[in-house]
């Protein structure tokens, strides 16, 4: 099944009115809590997830709806829309303009359209499969990376890695840095870090603990740019992937990445000159 | 001493004149090299830093000035202008407008001006000793913070801190958090976290090894909103500090944050609940 313009076109709206309810929470009072996890959530997450909810039941009321607020509504399309309303609360609440709506259009498991909308900056990225993602109209590409060493990693935060996951991390980290520390990761900017990545901004963005929501919408816009999206082995990251997520701007340096996620802690930095 | 009004209008210009010279290079062809200390450097950092170095020795050719690219040159009237032309030159590189450039003025080793100024989102912060520090021409103030348990602590990379600095980093950071990894520190952001401090949007900021061009600027913006700027032992940061830089918004939260940071790491974790 392929998408029709109807469908693009309601994935915008549905970013239009995520923006109109988060703006107005932006360094404003937003009602702050903490979830049962203690992950924050604020009247903006609420609200916006509420608006796009509204839009797909009006409008498309046999698909089913994922999202991160109000959970899952099963359809009988093999259709589901998968909504974060706000990827990255936490830099909302302080302020930061580097947060985003997540939207994507999952068919029998598989995404096939994604947005990632920064509301305040007003930067859009669009990706549909089989078509050039697009930053508000206009392609945008990977970039090429033709070694790992000195390559720009991202990543949202250290202490969302599983204990399991972090020497696997690190060594990604020393192959990227030289094992410079003023080399080393990006950090912050959650789904934000995606979007540069298809802008040719970043090289790699290495996470795990990502659920559905988080990734679904990253997937399209991603290799819709010429990006690799996959998991920590390589695979495919279908809606049972486990939130190990790993998205490559040049699918050339596929191997390597994965290779230094799976090196031994002492596989790297030996061979590299630290000194200085 | 007091700050004339020439003097504050001749740092404004300064941060227009470095935002014009950074502007065309943000998200760019930016001529990206590394330092010896492997830090980048772009055409943006230095052609910024030599669009302010110019008008100062234009208009006060008897001032010293300290700036990160093109080094110290010696003055005659007590007064030097430090600048940093780009704070957070990797965030720059990656496409982020979470960077800034940092202008101070310090008389006799005491900052008494300080701009942070991020250009492409066009915000400037401005403190100036004994006044109330404003964005973009408008009053900020920090904000109360009633318990540590539950602050939101920014820092930009933990592979900035020095090893021994990592333990007493940690056991701030599990005080604040309560030990849950989603209420954990907001990284990256430079600068920026400063600004945001001030405009009461972060509770806490802490870093290690800054140099004084890193954290001149900082000390009128905090402080003329309200908020404290020591280091890690509550000592005031003047020019010889050694780059321990603690930025607390609520002043009253002082004791707690340094009693957090120099705990044993055992210290805490143990009184909190940390099950869910």
């Amino acid at each position: 099944m392929t998408l029709s313009t109807a469908d693009i076109d309601l994935a915008l709206r549905l970013a239009d009115a995520a923006g109109a309810a988060i703006r107005p929470y932006f360094r404003a009072e937003n009602g702050l809590e903490l979830k049962e996890d203690h992950s924050p959530v604020t009247r903006a997450d609420r609200e916006a997830e509420a608006a796009m909810r509204r839009l797909i039941e009006a409008e498309r009321s046999g698909d089913g709806i994922v999202g991160e607020e109000y959970g899952v509504r099963e359809g009988v399309t093999g259709r589901r829309w998968v909504l974060d309303p706000i990827d990255g609360t936490r830099s909302f609440t302080a302020g930061r303009a580097i947060f985003g709506t997540l939207i994507a259009l999952v068919e029998d498991g598989w995404p096939v359209l994604g947005i990632i909308d920064q509301p305040i900056q007003r930067e859009r990225w669009l990706g549909v499969a089989g078509r050039p993602t697009t930053l508000n109209g206009k392609p945008v590409r990977t970039r090429a990376c033709a070694q790992l060493e000195g390559a720009i990693v991202a990543t949202t935060s250290p202490h969302l890695f599983g204990d399991g996951d972090v020497p696997h991390y690190m060594t990604l980290v020393a192959a990227a840095s030289g094992g410079h520390a003023r080399q080393g990761p990006v950090y912050g900017g959650d789904c934000y870090n995606y979007g540069l990545l298809a802008s040719g901004f970043l090289d790699v963005v290495c996470e795990s603990g990502l659920q559905l929501y988080d990734f679904a919408a990253l997937v399209p816009v991603v290799e819709g740019a010429g990006g690799r999206m996959c998991d920590w082995n390589g695979d495919p990251l279908t809606a049972d992937a486990q939130g190990h997520v790993l998205a490559i701007g040049d699918p050339a340096r596929t191997d390597d990445v994965l290779e230094a996620l799976h090196s031994p802690a002492h596989g790297h930095g030996d061979g590299h000159g630290h000194g200085h």
